[in-house]
C-alpha cells in the first residue's frame, strides 16, 4: 500500500493511475476505522481497479463547541486495517497541507443542513462540502462511498455532486447491522444490557413507518406509527423522527420522490441514529 | 468543429478526448465574441491538444436590476467566429440543461468580491464561482483561459482553483491593446473623438503609478500618481483607482505580495476599465 501525506506526492500516483486508464475507488474518511468503513472499502474494491483512501480529521467541520482535538485517532491500527482491506493509496495530509491559506471562498450547504443532525451542528456540513470538494479534485475518482448510515451527509454530498457535476459517481453503501438488525456503531458499546436489548426496535419502527407511507402516503402518520414503537418498546428519548424527500430533505413529499425515515434516539448514555431510503421507483 | 448543447454529448467527447491522451484547453464565454475571446482561444491552441470554447450567457451572475434579456447575443457570428480561430468543440447550452435543478448549496466569495467592480455588484461573484465550476467539471480541462481585463474575475477564479485544489491550471492572458495602448473593449465605440484621444493616458497613468510603487511601496503615494495623471490629462470621472494585494485584493501589500493596480474610469457614454498586476518575483 502507498501511503503519502504530500499533495504533490498524491497527485504523482493519480495521474499515473488515471494515465493507465484504471478506474479509481475512493473512500474518504476521518480515520478510527471500523466495520462500516471497511464495508465502504469492500464495495469500492469490487468496483474499481484503484482504490484509495483519505484519513483527515477535518478541523472545517467541528463547531466552536465540538472539541477537535479529542476526536479519537489511531493511525497505526488505521494503516493495518487499510492494508489488510486491499486500499493501494492512503492519503493521510497533516491540515496545514490541505489549507495552507484561505481566500475567503466558503461552499454553503443550504436548507438540507437544517435539519435532522444538522439543526444542532451550524457549519458542519459547510466544512463537510469544503473537504470533499477538495479532496474529488486532489484524488479524481470515478466513483466515490458513502455510508447509508449518515443519511444527511450523504444526501448533502448527492446533492454537490449532481448541482455542480462532478465527474464522478457517489455510491450509497448500506447500513452494516447486528444479526438483530441495530446499525454497527462504535457508540453500541455504550448501551446497557437492557438498552442493547431494546435497540433493534428503532430499525422496527422505521419500517413500520414506512410500510404505512408506502400505503398512505401520509408522512404525519408514518411518523407516529415510528414514533409509538419506538415509544411503546424502549427506554430511549426521541431526538427526532423525520420523513423527508429525498435528497432534498424538504417536507414536500409526494408519491413521486425518494423520501427519508430518519430517527435519532438518546438513551442514557449513547444517542443511536437509524434510516431507510425509499427510492422514487419504490413509492408508487 | 463539434457543437454540442446537451451535457451528455459534451461528455461524450471529453471522455473520447481524454481517453485519447490529449490535452484540453478551455475558453468559457458568454459569447458575442470579440478580439479578447480570439486571443484567449489563439494561446489555447497553441498550448493544448484540443480546444474548447463554451457560449452560455449565465444568469447567476445578473443582479435583479441588471437586464439579462438584453445581454447581446449572436450564436451565428460567434459560430463562425469559433471556427476560424480553431475550436475544436463549441458547447453552447440552454439555461435549463445548466441549471435543471438547485438544492440550496451555493458557492459565495469572499472579501475578494467587495473591492473594484464587485462593490456595485453583490452576488456577481458568486455566479461567476457557480457556472465556472460546474464548467470546469464537466469539461475537465488541462488549461482554462481568462483574460486580466477583468482582473477581479480572474484574481477570484484563480483562487477558487487553488484553495479548492481543481485538477488544472488557470493560464492569465494579457489584455489585447490598440497601438496607442487603450485596452481593446466593445464600449470604446461609446468615446467622442476627444475621449478617445484621452484615454490612452488611463494606461499611462498605471504604469506611473506602479513605477512609483516599485519604488517607495506606499500604496497610497502610487494611487495619487495615477489619480493626477488621470484627472490632468483627460476629462473622465475616476470610478476607482486601488492598488491592492493579488489575488486576495486586500490592503495588505508588502514587498513580498503580488499586486494589481486597478482602475475605472467613467466618460460621457462609457465607463473604461485597465489595470497592472505585479508579480510577487518583480516586486522586490
Amino acid at each position: 500500500m502507498i501511503q503519502v501525506q504530500l499533495i504533490k506526492d498524491l497527485k504523482q500516483n493519480i495521474n499515473a493511475t488515471k494515465k493507465s486508464g484504471k478506474s479509481i475507488g475512493f473512500v474518504p474518511t476521518m480515520g478510527y476505522l471500523h466495520e462500516g468503513h471497511m464495508s465502504l472499502v469492500e464495495q469500492a474494491r469490487k468496483e474499481n481497479d484503484f482504490v484509495v483512501m483519505s484519513i483527515f480529521v477535518n478541523p472545517a467541520q467541528f463547531g466552536p463547541n465540538e472539541d477537535l482535538d479529542r476526536y479519537p485517532r489511531d493511525l497505526e491500527r488505521d494503516t493495518k486495517m487499510a492494508v489488510e482491506a486491499g486500499v493501494d493509496l492512503l492519503f493521510f495530509p497533516q491540515v496545514n497541507e490541505m489549507y495552507p491559506q484561505d481566500g475567503g471562498i466558503s461552499i454553503r450547504a443550504g436548507a438540507q443542513a437544517d435539519v435532522l443532525c444538522g439543526a444542532s451542528r451550524p457549519g458542519h456540513f459547510d466544512g463537510v462540502l469544503k473537504v470533499v470538494t477538495k479532496l474529488f479534485h486532489l484524488v479524481e475518482p470515478t466513483k466515490v462511498y458513502f455510508g447509508q448510515k449518515d443519511a444527511q451527509q450523504l444526501a448533502i454530498i448527492e446533492t454537490l455532486v449532481r448541482d455542480y457535476n462532478f465527474p464522478l459517481e457517489v455510491k450509497r453503501v448500506s447500513t452494516v447491522r447486528e444479526e438483530d438488525g441495530l446499525a454497527k456503531s462504535s457508540r453500541n458499546v455504550f448501551l446497557s444490557e437492557k438498552e442493547r436489548a431494546e435497540a433493534p426496535i428503532i430499525q422496527q419502527a422505521i419500517q413500520l413507518g414506512m410500510d404505512d407511507f408506502k400505503i398512505n402516503q401520509d408522512s404525519e402518520k408514518a411518523k407516529q406509527v415510528t414514533i409509538r414503537h419506538i415509544e411503546n418498546g424502549t427506554s430511549g428519548k426521541i431526538d427526532y423522527v423525520e420523513l423527508l424527500s429525498y435528497p432534498d430533505l424538504t417536507n414536500n413529499v409526494s408519491n413521486n420522490t425518494s423520501v427519508i425515515l430518519a430517527v435519532a434516539v438518546f438513551f442514557e448514555k449513547a444517542r443511536l441514529i437509524d434510516n431507510l431510503i425509499l427510492n422514487n421507483e419504490e413509492n408508487k
